[in-house]
């Protein structure tokens, strides 16, 4: 039996994978809002400086910084600057009440706050000649000078940022209203098995409900993927290649061609591996990675469309998903965003096959957290209790409560 | 000058606000995966058990454990058992080929992996006669009984629980094509100033481009709200209160009515806060919260419709949104998902105000926070390039290099 590969390998072969089939990708020009959660196709340089102009801070007074002696000044009140206007220059030796964000006028330096002024607060507009005593300032006080978050021409967002409500206000800061995206990957996704039916059909005697499609359907979305679904396949090859050539280019049904298909089940040894006897022919791997669960692996191209094969049970496949197709897509398209990793203490003893990483599932809560279920992949109501992934090393066989681990949150 | 708010006891407020929504508000009936982000209205309890009947975990022979002593045995091979037939009894003394997720033979109560018989490969099906040497086995080795990972009737997900790949998949497994979630709240999301032009429009001096509307729209969308967003409004209570009436209930334009109100500006104390005189009259408090930024918050109801108003800063708009609006929506709806929370060492020194909650932005990698841009909370671009929320208690007030802080993820 050949050495099986490692995690971090198997997952560089998937990044080449994808490489390969984004390469093919265009871009999109979205409105600001339905961008969100995609990666930028290209680097944005600010047309226009933020803020575009020098403005308060603060609601208090506009004045030239060297009218003010140390011990303060009494100064007489211009017209007040509200935010959107134009204000006119400051006359010298005057105060100009102005709000939060309007422009300084022209001479203006520095900004007093109402509240250190004296009297503190505005004269009501209808008071003529009103005078203002206020405290010396240093030039530049309480003023948000042009160009101080960025300037006109920087660099704004560089190709691959990914697109969350932040970066997307900061385009519409800069006047932006649409933005180009690389094209989401679109993934035919593809579950097999005789044993399989469809939720809501009849349950008979030995079969069990399709969940792998609805697992990896939702898990591609939240990664921003496009997903074609197929019917479930049985375990007769001919069956599953109609299926394909179907969904590959030159399609007579008039389908959008996909740019990689995923399928489950099939790829390791029994007797009745569907997807590894439709594969036969085609440059695809049938591998065995040094991980629990999910080590039966398929990689490779079906008619030169990138091919993954995962295992058939679910906890395989979400595991699968989690550990090379999400990371692989966050590093060669810039989405989705990694899963956050930390680490958290075992609240109970472990123990994991040697030479095997093992990805147990579990609820990690204040730092601590605990295993959902064992290591069986066909636990679903355990998967479905947690929120994380907890990572075993393939060298790590045993640890004790208290433990350190690394948990990828889901 | 009141005493300030706390960040929590504001919180405690927009929950309790957002619960009387919430409590207006009904059900909807969807496609597994079209329910992907949102939470579920019912306890849902299994219809079938998981797995639904005893099956194989291994590629292997399924037999009766009695049937084999100490030292092993050689039995006949009776015909295999593929994963989705429904198998006869198995005979006494034989043992029956089987396939992972095959249902077990009535009367075999253990399988032995293929790879620990003698041969170890399976017979071809055209042999007559096959013969297969077995180790002793205990009984229930490598078989998954039913109801291991869930009995039919059993409490399968709560009432509240967010629906992700995980949980969804186990509704599939379940037999379930739809589910009942909660209806999403309607939120009115409106941006105010003078000073605020759309993006596209052009920029006239003292103008600048509304990054608000954007920054908090898709935030609201990322965490599962329906929003109507409106066109600016000016610093006239009258324009304002004109939109509002056009959106709230009995509205003559078709519209939806709304659950929530947010606005954002004219909130705090300077002489042309529209926001806080449109709502004179109204039950509304304007207060200020021990936070920065984000200490400007308005919030009741405006004619009966819960009414959150944001400061008119980006950045204090996000920090609102994160730090009330998304953890009071995951606490009373069950969507979305927390922030994950981590512990980060920082990676310079830091000062903060006594007695304000500060949020810094900053970016978070391997356990270590940079700060993104200073205190300011115009600094659009530096929050583009955060990915955390950094929170600095109220009492703190300087915090050295290396000093460990609380991070939310964003």
């Amino acid at each position: 039996m050949p050495v099986p590969r490692s995690v971090a390998a198997h997952r560089q072969a998937v990044v080449e994978l994808l490489t390969a089939a984004t390469a093919r990708k265009g871009t999109l020009r979205l409105p600001l809002v339905d961008a969100l959660g995609k990666a930028l196709a290209v680097d944005l340089h600010a047309p226009l400086s933020l803020p575009p102009f020098d403005n308060s801070q603060m609601d208090g007074f506009a004045v030239r910084s060297a009218d003010i002696p140390d011990g303060g000044a009494k100064l007489p009140v211009s017209a007040p600057v509200p935010a959107g206007a134009a204000p006119g220059p400051l006359m010298p030796g005057h105060a100009a009440p102005i709000m939060t964000g309007a422009m300084m006028p022209e001479g203006a330096d520095a900004v007093v706050p109402v509240e250190k002024a004296t009297p503190s607060s505005f004269p009501e507009p209808s008071v003529q000649d009103a005078e203002v005593v206020l405290p010396v300032v240093a030039p530049g006080t309480f003023v948000r000078p042009s160009g101080s978050d960025i300037d006109k021409g920087a660099l704004a967002l560089a190709a691959g940022t990914l697109l969350g409500p932040g970066q997307l206000g900061l385009l519409a800061a800069l006047g932006m209203v649409k933005v180009e995206v690389r094209e989401p990957l679109r993934v035919l996704l593809l579950t097999t098995g005789d044993e399989v039916l469809e939720p809501g059909a009849e349950l008979t005697q030995g079969k069990i409900y399709d969940s792998n499609g609805t697992l990896l359907e939702t898990s591609m979305r939240q990664a921003g993927l496009e997903v074609v679904r197929t019917a479930i396949s049985d375990d007769k090859p001919e069956g599953l290649l109609t299926v394909l050539d179907r969904h590959l280019g030159g399609n007579d049904d008039g389908g959008t061609p996909v740019d990689v298909i995923v399928t489950t089940g099939g790829v390791s040894k029994g007797a009745y591996e569907v997807v590894r006897l439709a594969m036969a022919g085609q440059p695809v791997d049938f591998l065995h990675v040094a991980m629990q669960p999910g080590g039966p692996q398929g990689l490779g191209t079906f008619n030169g469309v990138p091919f993954i094969g995962f295992p058939g049970n679910p906890v395989s496949c979400l595991v699968s998903f989690e550990m090379f197709l999400r990371p692989a897509l966050s590093q060669v398209t810039g989405a989705p965003a990694p899963r956050p990793v930390l680490k958290a203490r075992l609240a109970e003893a472990l123990t994991s096959p040697l030479g095997k990483h093992q990805v147990r599932r579990g609820t990690a809560v204040d730092g601590v957290v605990r295993m959902e279920g064992g290591a069986g992949s066909h636990l679903l109501h355990a998967l479905a209790r947690a929120n994380a992934l907890v990572q075993i090393p393939e060298d790590v066989t045993e640890l004790a409560e208290g433990d350190e681990v690394e948990v990828w949150m889901l």
